[in-house]
C-alpha cells in the first residue's frame, strides 16, 4: 500500500509541469542572466518570464516588484531587516504578533541586539490578531508592522487588509508573511494594500529553495544580501535559475488551477475533520473555524504525545507533522499553540494535517480508520488517561 | 560553427554527473530533510551526503563545519555580517583589501551604517595584498580580517596562509572569499588556517544558487538568515535540496578530477596568452604572472572599448566577459583594475577570459585567429589610436 502523505506544509511534491520546466532548463540553458552576451540571453528571458508568472499570481502592478530569493525564510529576513536598516533614521519600533514564524521572531531577536524595540501582540483563542490592538501599539517611532497572512500551524487567516489600512493611515510600512497561504488561496497584493509580502514556492508544488519578496514600488527596503546589481538592485547574487524557473511555473499553475484546487482541498479537509471528530473523543481543534486555510487541519489529542502518534501513523503509512517543519528539532511546545491559550500538555499532543492535490477521499477514509485505533492504544498506555477514565 | 564559451566565471555548464544527480533527485525525492517521518529521510540523507562531499573538497575536519546557502554572495554576507554581530561587544573594526568582490564591499557599506569601521588595504600592481600591511592595520578593536583567496577579475592568488597566521597570532577571525578559486585549485582549510571560507558551486560545474560557508568549529558567527534550526542552527530556511545535491556532486567531481583539470586549463590559458600577446600589440596583461588562477586571463587592450570588443567577438561566436559578471550592469570602471594602478581608459578596454573543461586547443586557436582582426578594426575607428599611430 502506498504512503498517504499529509504533510504538504513541510514539502509539496513538484507539479509535473514544474518538473518538466526544471529538467528542460537543466538540459538546455546554463548562462548567467547578468551576462551581456548571447549565452546569458536565454537565462535573462527565463528569469523575466518567471518574474511575470509570480507577479500575475499576486496581481502585482509591475513584475519588477517581485524579487526572487532563496525561500520564505530569506524573504521574511529581507523584509524585516531591510526595513529596519532602510528606516533606521525614522525610528526603531516594530509591531508584530505572538504567532509569527520563527524566521520573523528570530530576525527580530537579532534586531533587538542592534537596539530596535518590538511590540508583540497577543492573539485570541483562534489565533486572531485584533486590528484595534495594532493601531494602539503604533508610536511615532514605529517603522514596520508585520503580521502573517495565514498561520502555518493552525491555519488561521488574519485580517491583513484591515491592518494594512491602519498601517497606511499612520504611514507605517506593512509586511505580511504569506508563505503558508500564497499559491493556496487567492491573493491580491493591491487589494490587500501591503507594502511587502513573502512567499515560497515549496508551498504550492514548486521547488524548495525558491521564494520571493513582493516589494511595492517606493518601499524603503535595504538589501539583505549585499553585492551585485541583480534583481533590480534589491537582492545580490547570481540567480538560482533552475529553482526560479520552477517557481515561475508553479505560480502559473497555482493561478490557473486555483479554483479547482480549493474545491478539492476543502472537500478532503472537511471529510478529515468530520471523520476524526466523530470517532475520537477529547479532541481540540485549533485555529479559526471559518477564517482558515482550506488544506490545513490542526488538532490536539488529549492524553497523547504527538511524537508517538506521528511515528505510529508513519508505520501505517500515514505521514503527518507534529508541528511546523521549520520548528522541528526544537523540543519546546509550539509558541503558536501556547499563544492561543492551549496548555503545554495539550500542545504536545498536536498533529498538523496538510492535504494536497495528490490526496484522494480514499486516503482520508484510511486515516479516519487508522487513527482512532492508534489514539486508543496510546491512551491505554497513558497513566493520566487511565486515572481519569477509571474514576468516571 | 558552435560557440566558443570562454566566460566560465559567469556560469559553468553543469557537469554531466551533476545534471544526472539533480534530475534523479527531482524525479524521486521531495521530502523536507527536517521532517521526522519517512518521507523526510531520503532528503536528510542526501543533504548529509552532499555536506560530506563539500567537506572532502575543502579537507574540513568535520562535515558539520560546512553550511549550505544560496551561493557565494550569501556566504560572504553571512561571514561578514555574522562575525560583525557575533563579536559586536569585542569591537567594530574590520580589515579588508581594495580588490574584494562587491558582495564583500557592499556588506561592509551596510555595516558602516551600523557604526562599524573598515580599513581597506591597497594592493600592488599585480593585485597582491601585503601581509605586513595587514598586521600593521590590526587594532585592539579588530574583529575580522577578510581577504579573498583569488581575485575574480585578474586571477591573482593572495598569500592567505600567511595572513591567516597573522590573524591567529592576534586572535582575530580570518575569512577568505574563495569563490573564484574553490573547486578550481586545491584548497585545504586546515592548511590555510582560516576560520571562514566562502565558495559557490557555479564556479566548478555545479548549479547557480548553491554555495557554502565553511565555519571552523568555535568561530563566533551569527546567522544571516534567522529562523528555524536548519544547518546546525547556522542558516535557517528549508534547504534547496536540488541545488545542494548538485553542489555535492560537483564538489566530488572537482576533487576527483582536479589534477587533470589543472593540466588542461593551464594548457588552454598558456596558448591563449601566448597567441594573443604575439599577435596583438599594446596589450596589458593583468594580475600576477605566476600566483594566478590557471583558467583566468585578464587583458587590457589599448585604444579599444571592452564592450564593443566583447560584442564583436560574440558575433563571431566567441563568448567572453568585459568584467566580473556580478558587476555588469554597473558602467563604472572595475575597482579591481583601478586598484592595481591601471588608468580608466585601459580598464575600460579589459576582457576577462575564463576557460573551461569543455574548451579545446582548437577553440583557443580560433580566438587567436579572430581577435587580432577585430582589435585592428576597432582601433582603426579610434581617433586616439589613429592620432598616436599617424604621428609615429
Amino acid at each position: 500500500m502506498g504512503l498517504i502523505y499529509l504533510d504538504h506544509l513541510a514539502a509539496t511534491p513538484l507539479h509535473p509541469k514544474v518538473k518538466e520546466a526544471m529538467i528542460g532548463y537543466i538540459n538546455t540553458v546554463f548562462g548567467n542572466p547578468s551576462s551581456d552576451h548571447q549565452v546569458g540571453q536565454p537565462a535573462a528571458e527565463a528569469l523575466e518570464r518567471a518574474r511575470g508568472q509570480v507577479a500575475a499570481l499576486l496581481n502585482a502592478a509591475d513584475p519588477k516588484e517581485v524579487v526572487f530569493g532563496s525561500g520564505g525564510t530569506e524573504s521574511i529576513n529581507h523584509a524585516i531587516k531591510g526595513v529596519a536598516i532602510g528606516l533606521r533614521e525614522k525610528g526603531r519600533h516594530i509591531i508584530t504578533s505572538n504567532i509569527e514564524h520563527k524566521s520573523l521572531l528570530n530576525s527580530l531577536r537579532t534586531l533587538r541586539l542592534l537596539d530596535y524595540r518590538v511590540t508583540s501582540l497577543d492573539v485570541d483563542q483562534y489565533g486572531m490578531v485584533d486590528p484595534g490592538a495594532v493601531e494602539q501599539a503604533i508610536t511615532p517611532e514605529t517603522i514596520l508592522i508585520s503580521i502573517m497572512l495565514a498561520n502555518n500551524e493552525i491555519g488561521t487567516i488574519e485580517p491583513i487588509a484591515e491592518i494594512a489600512r491602519i498601517a497606511q493611515k499612520h504611514k507605517v510600512v506593512m509586511h505580511t508573511d504569506a508563505v503558508a497561504g500564497a499559491g493556496i488561496i487567492p491573493l491580491d497584493v493591491q487589494a490587500l494594500g501591503v507594502n511587502l509580502l513573502s512567499l515560497a514556492a515549496n508551498q504550492f508544488y514548486g521547488p524548495p529553495g525558491a521564494g520571493a519578496l513582493y516589494i511595492k514600488k517606493g518601499t524603503p527596503v535595504w538589501p539583505l544580501l549585499d553585492g551585485g546589481p541583480q534583481e533590480n538592485k534589491r537582492r545580490a547574487g547570481t540567480e538560482n535559475m533552475i529553482s526560479i524557473v520552477g517557481m515561475g511555473m508553479a505560480a502559473e499553475m497555482a493561478r490557473l488551477e486555483m479554483s479547482q484546487r480549493l474545491v478539492h482541498l476543502q472537500a478532503l479537509k472537511d471529510r478529515l475533520v468530520q471523520g476524526l471528530t466523530q470517532r475520537i473523543p477529547d479532541l481540540k481543534i485549533n485555529g479559526h473555524p471559518t477564517h482558515c486555510l482550506p488544506h490545513l487541519f490542526s488538532v490536539s489529542v488529549e492524553y497523547v504525545e504527538g511524537e508517538s502518534l506521528m511515528l505510529m501513523l508513519d508505520e501505517e503509512g500515514v505521514i503527518v507533522a507534529t508541528r511546523s517543519a521549520c520548528a522541528s528539532g526544537s523540543l519546546r511546545a509550539s509558541h503558536v499553540l501556547i499563544a492561543t491559550g492551549l496548555g503545554h500538555a495539550l500542545a504536545q499532543g498536536t498533529l498538523v494535517f496538510t492535504v494536497g492535490m495528490d490526496n484522494t477521499l480514499a486516503d482520508i477514509d484510511r486515516v479516519i480508520e487508522v487513527m482512532p485505533r492508534i489514539v486508543q492504544t496510546l491512551r491505554e498506555m497513558s497513566p493520566i488517561y487511565k486515572k481519569g477514565h477509571t474514576a468516571s
